[in-house]
């Protein structure tokens, strides 16, 4: 056909988002906000690329809202194959390690069927967020992080309950990185979580 | 707090948040790609996306990816009022009209959880999406339409079977808008999916 792409550039996008839809098989460790089932990484991509579109304004630092959206998109695709970590979860150096070394050959197995050039985009991108040190990538975290607190909140403790999590915990594994990218919006979370810990956390 | 934003402009878009999280329990008549289940219009809008993100080059006309993006991630919200409508659902005229007024009052009521602007920017991309006339909304349907052909094809029908559906109703009802929208990518699929209509499909 005239001006026809050749099939392979469609053969291949295709393929990728088949393999893609497994991401709605990968539940992680919150719950969705009416309590019923665990929260699939799939949905979990989808919504907090809308808290990124809807906190912008509190980003640390102006941002690409398309690159940013497209770094939350993808984030989560490694998953496929290496599985979610819960954040709570404690983790030795190694283990820590071993987890990197799993992502990183699913990101080659993944990306890796699209073609060339968008495989080497998808992963440039994917590497970028990893790293955090970009504006778009620091706001990118934040926004990753804090969706789960509200999730929680929203579902009597949660998480919070299953991994035995403290306020000073949470300030730390949580707190920190959202306070990086978004310092306004963890302030305010903050407050809103603390009742929650004084009543039903450990000390 | 020097700097600090006054506290609605941060209550109003998780008040807004929390209230999407009600997607992820709007059932599809699609089931995912093992077939174990159906898909929510949550995943389902991040699986869009990233169609929309890696078919780009065969987009009917030049687009601003941000804006498609934002278009499909707040494309399904109304839904959590107004429930999702199969396509392959025959609807009269006054049916379709109840569902439009029935969205209408859902994108006032979810969007208007907002802040004021953030509400109007909202309703007025969801009017742009259901418009149909840019090159962005062209291209978003083109996307959101191809996406549950690939689904049915990965599931052995699908909803062809429970809708009795035809290649000549499907060319109808999803490859018109498909090919709108992204035209090789219709004919790629066409192609694929006609043998499973030669051997399943009745008359
Ligand atoms: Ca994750």
């Amino acid at each position: 056909l005239e001006g026809a792409k050749p099939d392979d550039q469609i053969t291949q996008p295709l393929a990728f988002l088949n393999a893609a839809d497994a991401l709605k098989g990968v539940n992680r460790a919150t719950k969705i906000g009416d309590g019923s089932r665990r929260e699939n990484s799939a949905e979990h991509s989808w919504h907090i690329m809308l808290y990124a579109w809807v906190l912008a304004e509190h980003s640390h630092a102006p941002i690409d809202m398309a690159k940013v959206l497209q770094m939350l998109l993808l984030h989560d695709i490694v998953e496929i194959d290496a599985g979610d970590v819960p954040i709570h979860t404690g983790l030795t150096a190694e283990q820590l390690a071993e987890i990197e070394a799993r992502e990183e050959a699913a990101a080659k197995r993944l990306f890796g069927l699209l073609p060339d050039a968008q495989a080497a985009a998808f992963r440039h991108i994917w590497q970028e967020f990893e790293a955090a040190e970009t504006n778009e990538a620091i706001y990118a975290k934040a926004v990753d992080r804090v969706q789960p607190v509200l999730l929680n909140l929203l579902t009597g403790g949660g998480s919070w309950i299953d991994y035995d999590v403290t306020l000073e915990q949470l300030d730390t594994r949580v707190g920190q990185k959202v306070t990086r990218g978004a310092p306004a919006v963890w302030t305010y979370v903050h407050n809103r979580v603390a009742p929650w810990f004084a009543e039903n956390a450990r000390d």
